[in-house]
């Protein structure tokens, strides 16, 4: 494109330097002043829309009138907001429009505005001095769905210097509506590990993040879970693809140690049922697992029986303890009622039968990405030990 | 999030089950059936809208009205268009909208739709069963704006496994209003690579992809080029955090061969500006330079006069031919006119003063990512030869 991206600039740094609290969410895009977060977590939103009646915003779950100045442009101030990553869209005459100040993130089935409501003092999810790993998109043929398929695969920071060195590998997914993209960007996990890393608080591994959809040709798409439908239908192909073709792929290009006590994998939402779901029909392919405000025993296959579900490996709780190395499950305070249930219910039923875990719950925070960058950063700790 | 996407897979797919020629098209996200490409390249939108009183779609530069249907979606089809990658938007009731059909792009100063007009019986920008590099996002400190950094970084098929190998650089920017992810995302430039290297057309090379833009604390932001202020100045903190922090890290991180002789740069637009200011006062550090649809020569500092441009280096033809190994400047034959006839204008220039160079036309393509794409699978074959 050719140049206006300089009047542009220009433009938006000079509005910037009004005199105001507040500074630009780290979510924005480069130079863009709107959204800004206020000291006390507020937020002011602003949308240019001369022609529009009614104009609104809507982030976690509530939306907020929005009012037109004589230059066109819309605004609102809204109260303070909880921290964490939250979607958000505008509302214009009942057309969902995204903000041209925020960057994207798919979400929701597309590619979503977010902001970031920052959490003070805290900074184990930010760019520091520290050594960084990389997060490196890999290709690969999956013969499953007969496609090329795309992963992001991050590899710590010594991976290129240390090359006698082999890694243990963390297979980790993104919720429904998401896709690859979500923990490399909504999830910060490069900065997360690389600062366990430079800290020792975390062995140094690799994080595969794949998509969670998978068809193969000709197949139709997921049905929704319902009566008889629990998700172990929905996520077949994924299962297939992630023991197939992934796994060989990435222990062929990476230098991984390839036996299950060195394999991991957890995901959040849908991917903690997919997690789920994936280790325990492969135990003999994984021997750590965690959910992220989704787990084991959610969804309508009917009430959770530790005796049966899975085709029984949890049954004998002595045998299972002896051979997973870990289970952890972690839900937000603040998560909505059915999700806590479920995932509180699952623990419960854990401990009934005997089966050992980690049940860990994020204060203050609800089903988002904050909770489960917090995930990551208690979990990952655990893990390789 | 929870659940929305399955239910929204399941209904476009069924939409997509009604018999009608035309294609999803590449750039869409998953599972999105419009926009939708026909075979004689006219192309089908739609945006549900229902209390919108007026909806345009706008690409390539020109707004086409669309249509209300009873159920409040709005559809049109509009002629064929030229191949190639387009931005585009919708405008509802003078508000800019993006399409929730298409992936967004970083364009035009912020997150923007795109669609893939494919070229008829061309592959050399597919994913292909071939061996495949890696692009890896790369943070480094740049002490000049005294900042973190991001850039993303190819790495050619063999890198993780010749492991003594060294690779030749190509430093490659994007354009105004874009950033560091044009490259990978628009450019396609690990598929290009990949093809080529393949084919054994281009030696393995790592490419590396910045963005373009660069502030120092306190630093206003550039002004728009104009009497007395060409696009040197404007650049100048960009062309420190180049040569002073970016090459030094990238040689410190990656197995490059780093002698002028090894080291080019590339870029598109704005980029090419870039690329021949930096080159042009750095040749002890690069031998290879490439301008696509931007070269030197442009902006308003003037008649160009290559006895005084660059300090003068330009001056004794004889020695700057022996001692730059490359210089390449690329436009499309139906760019804007003063686009067209500025490069053009630059072409001649340095053929009146015996410079040698590479001067190529793309056939049919405008100022936009078809004619880069093309540029590059030109352009690198040359390299390090």
């Amino acid at each position: 494109m050719r140049l206006p991206v300089l009047a542009l600039l220009a433009a938006s740094l000079c509005a910037g330097q009004a005199a105001e609290e507040g500074k630009p969410a780290s979510s924005n895009i480069m130079n863009a002043e709107y959204p800004k977060v206020f000291a006390d977590l507020s937020v002011a939103f602003r949308l240019k829309a001369p022609e529009a009646q009614k104009v609104q915003v809507d982030i976690m779950a509530k939306k907020y009138d929005m009012t037109k100045g004589a230059d066109g442009v819309w605004t609102v101030k809204i109260p303070p907001q909880v921290v964490g990553f939250h979607y958000y869209q505008f509302w214009v005459d009942v057309v969902s429009v995204p903000d041209p100040g925020s960057d994207t993130f798919f979400g929701v089935g597309r590619q979503f505005s977010g902001i970031e409501i920052p959490e003070a003092g805290v900074d184990y999810d930010v760019v520091k001095d520290v050594s960084h790993g990389q997060v490196r998109n890999f290709r690969y043929y999956s013969k499953t769905v007969s496609a090329w398929r795309r992963a992001f695969v991050y590899t710590p920071p010594d991976y290129d210097n240390n090359l006698k060195a082999r890694y243990p590998v963390l297979y980790l997914q993104h919720g429904s509506g998401e896709d690859e993209t979500g923990w490399p960007k909504q999830g910060r996990v490069d900065l997360i590990l690389d600062n366990l890393i430079a800290g020792k608080q975390a062995v140094p591994m690799i994080i595969v993040m794949d998509k969670g959809y998978a068809m193969k040709p000709g197949e139709q798409p997921p049905q929704p879970p319902g009566p008889g439908r629990p998700f172990r239908f929905v996520f077949t192909t994924f299962e297939e693809v992630v023991t197939n073709d992934l796994i060989p792929a990435i222990d062929s290009t990476f230098r991984t140690l390839t036996d299950r006590e060195h394999r991991a994998m957890a995901g959040l939402s849908m991917g903690g049922m997919q997690t789920f779901q994936i280790t325990m029909a492969h135990l003999d392919k994984f021997a750590w697992i965690g959910g992220f405000s989704g787990s084991g025993g959610i969804g309508p296959g009917g009430p959770f029986d530790a005796k049966t579900a899975y085709n029984g490996v949890l049954a004998d709780s002595a045998a299972f303890n002896k051979n997973v190395k870990l289970v952890w499950i972690g839900i937000g305070t603040e998560e909505p009622e059915m999700m806590y249930k479920g995932v509180h219910a699952f623990h419960e039923a854990l401990t009934q039968v005997g089966i050992k875990h980690v049940y860990w719950e994020s204060p203050g925070t609800a089903h988002e990405w904050l909770t489960w960058r917090r995930d990551l950063h208690e979990f990952a700790p655990l893990l390789f030990r």
